[in-house]
């Protein structure tokens, strides 16, 4: 993985990783699951106009505090022993991050990657379905895991969605990505998420490159 | 618009659109842009681990608050008086989402649909850049109104992305769709998000196909 983590490098190279402890990680990944749920009931409150605005103008007091000490970035990577690395505050999989779901995701010796996960009403398009961007969001980047656990990490450079049928949001889904060849600095991966019946909802193929500087 | 309307009508078929008035929807979008910030603040901080664990004990509070009345679904979608219709909860553009940028929209005459956005770190890919699976998600979104705007709205069926450059966070960017042509039930349409430089970032293409019932 030496190549592949200098290869990471690379497109990380404007930021060097510090390490967050793991008790550190573990509280701010409780805050933003906190906040993940105050998203949720905000998208579907009911209660009434004064209570809305009482409860913005605690959330406004609560940003406050935790801004009065502000890193100038997200805590983005961090690398392991074993050369994998975990985005901690992406928008995807970020624990740390209270928009990601967090797809819970893991790569395996082939070099497959597999996650699960369940998207609630936040993420809805049509009724009762996932949004096909917020698709595309979790697809793309599985993609571009699975082209880094491929030992060839990169950029995406194209990403070909096909959408087969509605996903359903309220339900545990999996996606699974896999690459399939490199030529060069070029590598293709495919990717897919399937609903709770095992049918494939989505379809994507990512071509990835990797830097070269 | 008519029977544009009684298309989007049979994809959101499940769900009877709830006006809400002028007055509630800025107080939930009060409170959605307190979440918002609140969002950023918690990838940002660098508050104490004390400091961290209290802030999420009162979110924790503030979310049984919002709970005690909860509506079974999001307020998804209204329709104005000229049939064109607001995504107010939506992931993209909804303005009572914490998650949405928001994307402000605008639907020009001649069917071109324009927003202008600024991404924050809680979008972030790689360092300072856009999540390449964000700019999808934008891309899906306005794609799929301008294939509602030029009359024959639908369903996304493939999504094409090509990445050009990199697409800087932090920094007003715009996004421009328009149909490009119709056959039968299929529309294809055409995207791209545009830095402040004027260069293009991402370009896509997504054909989109009208329900049938």
């Amino acid at each position: 993985m030496t190549e592949a983590r200098a290869a990471m490098g690379r497109i990380f190279r404007a930021r060097e990783p510090r390490g967050l402890g793991e008790e550190r990680v573990e509280g701010l990944a409780e805050l933003a699951a906190r906040v993940r749920e105050l998203t949720e009931a905000v998208v579907l409150t009911d209660v009434d106009d004064a209570e809305v605005a009482a409860v913005a103008a605690q959330v406004a007091e609560l940003t406050a505090r935790l801004n009065t000490a502000r890193r100038q970035e997200p805590p983005s990577i961090e690398f392991g022993a074993d050369g994998a690395f975990r985005h901690l505050a992406g928008p995807v999989t970020g624990r740390l991050n209270p928009i990601a779901p967090p797809v819970e995701v893991a790569v395996h010796e082939d070099g497959t990657v597999r996650g699960v996960f369940t998207l609630n009403a936040v993420y809805e398009g049509p009724p009762g379905c996932v949004h096909g961007g917020v698709a595309a969001l979790v697809l793309d980047h599985v993609l571009g895991m699975a082209a880094a656990a491929n030992g060839t990490p990169g950029m995406t450079a194209t990403l070909d969605m096909r959408y087969r049928r509605p996903t359903p949001h309220g339900v545990p889904l999996t996606v699974e990505a896999k690459a399939v060849r490199s030529e060069g600095r070029r590598t293709f991966v495919e990717a897919h998420i399937t609903g709770p019946d095992g049918k494939v909802t989505v379809e994507a193929t990512g071509m990835f490159v990797r830097p070269v500087h």
